[in-house]
């Protein structure tokens, strides 16, 4: 019998125990996050499967693995057949699966692990839910690892640009506003912008897992491990903020009834409704307040943001030089190594922001690659090459895609015209101005519209937020084929990363963050906005077909390319300046 | 004392009679269409305001007519200020200034003139919202009159290009699926397409005032005024169309229960669910299940559109040589008589599709402008003229508008450059290729690129859904800045018509047709769509500063202008095809 099959009837025999037939585990942990701690990998440890979108489901009879298009091929690889059916999310929804093969069933599930929003599709689908009181994967994973305990330390002023009392003060007058006694976050990064701290606890995005509620007064309860804290980080948080261990946070939840307490259905675990409940809170259901924001950078975030896009800039120029000189002699695993070891010569990189994807060839079509020792493959000459990585850096965090010819020989038209098109889509939405009230998904087209011309597309978003010093994934606010209402707002720090696919062949995604900024253009009673773009490193020009660019975007790429020179070049050494002014020599239009 | 003060008095009176302290009356028929008979314009005698979009709120001591910013100088115009007060809808919502000034009121409203979605604001502010037997304007209005009865014609296979019974057949097909035992419409327009008929009840669109009950079976109780059926009508719709009497309505939809019956909350009036609830049945809430097919045209359809295009073309081209040599010899409403003449010299003219919009100068700028003879001005030198109009033919419904300079001096660089970027608005969404999936919000931000480049915009949609010989505005697509579900898909048909507005000076308005058509671009797995323009007629060229058209603009409109002369120039004499030639002849980029 497999350990996959072991571990399913160990954890059939603890629901059994339970008073549940069936499970149902999502990835993540209790602050329903992209990263999580090792000891919170439990569709990892149960299913084999390391992807980071999924579910497991159980039954006595059968158990699944869902996840989604992107993840497919690694779940087939990854899971055991023997023991788990693989299932696609749209295709088959995990609820749909239950209703189908357990529909008189009880199904326990973890109610730290899951909120009310993620919920509901089971109760539609009349499932009878049962909320377990302890995790049973937990009972049988003897050797999980221990919750991670890394310093918790303060984001100082100098780089956050407004102090946490400045911060609170302004939610807790909201919460006065809509008579609402108490805030629960249960969000890291919340928490991090709120109190101006940062932490290790998570690979990629610099967070201290830790729970806090936000009183009316603009004070805070902290739930956080003290071991995480120096007597410095203490005195940072001051008075106003209250400090216990994880371990109060039910007591301190059932302390606030019966005030009104506001809970995010999205953000929040359901666990935090159903102790407010039972202890008789009103529960005021809000989106989590310190989304927006957070992600509109004050003028110190903006300033910081452009000096670790600057810091960044050089180590990718020094990459690309480098890579330029010997791509046919690495391979993609080492070119991440490489970047890395050029971004680590500034002594304030920390990390990278997400792992770096490193395709090349067909490699390079699989939009969420990871290369691994097993996947890693050889960059080869006369092939495309894509590089899609970020960096932490205490005064900002970054994210650059750029697609690279290998030579020597000139690539052939058809790769050329995909990457002009790409080209030409990120240009249109970098030099976009648009008015007060419109979304992200307004603007989506145009960094399409000259693929849509060749009849290409891009199965992904155009554009997602960017934490400061924090989550490279960040909402509220996205540049999407799906609609979702928020107005861009100046201040607000988006990617513009169109791409083309072709599998088994190559990829191509170009990729700037963007800072919105208040535009001067506009009539008086309409106020406009355009973006800054943060980003400089050079465009491959081998892969440019200059003849299909119009006058206007030619000009915008040599401004583009005259700004990374002007400002990287300074920060390099002779051979890597030699490259750079090649790199960004004007182009002449066709 | 004011005739407006008397009939408001007259009005309360009758509302103590039938036990209710106030009164909601929507602008609007049974129907809860966009163009309603005389009989039904209660808010026009009531209150004096004949804008479209307007509602009033009767209270004991106060008294108010509410419409949007399209109708405020309007508004003030025509309402007595003694009697009324004048509120804008969005500013002051009818159920929030009705919360304010009569809480604890009875508040009357006639529930077949107020869908449930319309009345849904009133009950969430808390007010006592009082369903009355009789509209009590009804009571007071003596010479009110008769409702509209003219010939309910067959609308021909030859144009309609699909039997009734298949139509029928489908959405009975769609009922059974459902477990639906009967549909209810009350659109005219969705039942003179279900049924292939149309009529002359209102101004401006064929339709036959009816209602009609779809059974599963696929046969149709149709309620409308026998009077209007001529024996060939019986005989086209056939054995499965039952004729009652409107007055039969109520007594038929009792006679449905207790099935399941399927009701549109935002078509139907309140009142259907009423009865339907009253009388015990089922009542499944689903939008009209005939507005997406009848947005899809048929390939006869498509064709009958491509023939009054071109018809409308002819008189639209004439139209211009017209004004090319008269405008300033004209005013407003001469020119609107002088197209309807153009219109008329074709034997399948039948009316205009809306009141045309005829404005000079400052007059250009009042984005609904009607004229009439007191807002009449002469149309003067060096200034620009907007025309928006449309006709309605037998086999198609147009919708044109077009922007001119007057001369005979060159117009400044301040209004060639706002024309400019319209037009170029304008032809990068004719040119838009898109794949499936996509709605027409996604695509509007494509026509304001040019506009926003500079700081402008236009307040209103891109685009809306244009009926086959029936409404010139039809859901459920259309192309607008607010967000709307709804998938493009290829036989819709939508307008483009980008603008530009400077109060007090000029209008500039650019208004084509689309259709749209599967595009022979794209990969193998995803399909494309693209756009056929079907308006024939040329653009202004004296507004266009070619040099700031790219090459593929300039590209786009010479060939435009090349259809449009080999299609119109065959029906023209000899002055009129001369002047088209100069005003087709290819423009050079700069």
């Amino acid at each position: 019998m497999s350990l996959a099959s072991n571990r399913l009837d160990a954890l059939r025999a603890v629901l059994k125990q339970m008073g549940a037939d069936g499970f149902v585990l999502p990835r993540g942990d209790e602050h329903l996050g992209e990263y999580v701690a090792p000891c919170a990998e439990r569709l990892a440890w149960l299913t084999g499967f390391t992807g980071s979108a999924g579910l497991a489901a159980v039954l006595p009879d059968r158990a699944a693995v869902f996840s989604d298009g992107r993840y497919i091929t690694q779940m087939d690889q990854q899971v055991d057949a023997a023991a788990w059916e693989r299932q696609h999310l749209r295709d088959t929804p995990p609820a749909t699966w239950l209703a189908r093969h357990g529909s008189s069933r009880r199904i326990g599930y973890d109610p730290r692990l899951i909120s009310e929003s993620a919920l509901r599709p089971f109760l539609d689908a009349g499932l009878d839910m049962i909320a377990l009181p302890a995790n049973p994967v937990d009972a049988i994973w003897t050797d999980r690892p221990a919750a991670p305990c890394t310093p918790c330390v303060p984001q100082p002023e100098e780089w956050a640009g407004q102090s946490s009392r400045d911060k609170r003060e302004r939610i807790a007058s909201d919460l006065r506003d809509g008579g609402e006694s108490a805030l629960v976050l249960s969000d890291p990064a919340s928490i991090a912008w709120l109190l101006n701290i940062r932490g290790r606890d998570v690979p990629f995005t610099p967070l201290s897992l830790c729970f806090a509620i936000v009183h009316d007064d603009a004070r805070v309860t902290l739930l956080i491990d003290p071991a995480k804290l120096s007597d410095q980080t203490r005195r940072w948080l001051g008075d106003d903020v209250t400090i216990q261990p994880p371990t109060a946070l039910e007591d301190t939840l059932r302390a606030l009834a019966p005030a009104r307490v506001q809970v995010d259905p999205a953000s929040n675990a359901i666990w935090f409704m159903q102790i407010l409940e039972h202890a008789g809170a009103t529960i005021i259901r809000k989106g989590d307040p310190c989304l927006l924001p957070k992600a509109i950078k004050n003028p110190v975030e903006q300033e910081g943001s452009r000096r670790a896009h600057l810091t960044d800039g050089v180590a990718m120029c020094r990459f690309l030089h480098w890579l330029d000189e010997n791509a046919t002699r690495t391979a993609e695993l080492e070119a991440t190594i490489q970047l890395d070891r050029f971004r680590a010569a500034s002594p304030h990189y920390r990390e990278e922001s997400f792992p770096a994807i490193s395709g090349s060839g067909p490699n390079g079509a699989i939009i969420h690659y990871r290369v691994t020792p097993e996947s890693d493959r050889k960059i080869r000459p006369n092939e495309v090459y894509l590089i899609d990585s970020g960096a932490q850096y205490p005064f900002g965090t970054t994210d650059i895609t750029r697609t690279i010819w290998t030579g020597p020989d000139a690539p052939d038209d058809d790769v050329r015209n995909a990457y002009t098109r790409v080209l030409r889509g990120h240009i249109a939405l970098a030099r976009a101005r648009f008015p007060k009230g419109v979304t992200g998904h307004a603007l989506d087209a145009l960094a399409r519209y000259a693929l849509w011309d060749g009849g290409l597309d891009y199965d992904h978003g155009t554009g997602h937020g960017i934490g400061s010093y924090l989550s490279v994934h960040e909402g509220p606010a996205n540049i999407s084929p799906v609609f979702r209402p928020v107005q861009l707002q100046p201040g607000m720090i988006l990617s513009n990363e169109p791409g083309y696919y072709r599998p088994g062949a190559f990829g191509i995604r170009l990729e700037n963050l963007l800072l919105v900024q208040p535009s001067a253009i506009g009539e008086e009673k309409r106020s406009f906005m355009e973006f800054e773009t943060l980003t400089l490193a050079p465009f491959d020009r081998r892969l440019i077909d200059t003849a299909s660019l119009q006058p206007s975007e030619v000009a915008w790429l040599n401004q583009y390319h005259a700004r990374v020179f002007e400002q990287v070049a300074p920060h390099l050494n002779t051979p890597a300046r030699t490259w750079l002014t090649a790199a960004c020599t004007p182009l002449h239009a066709g």
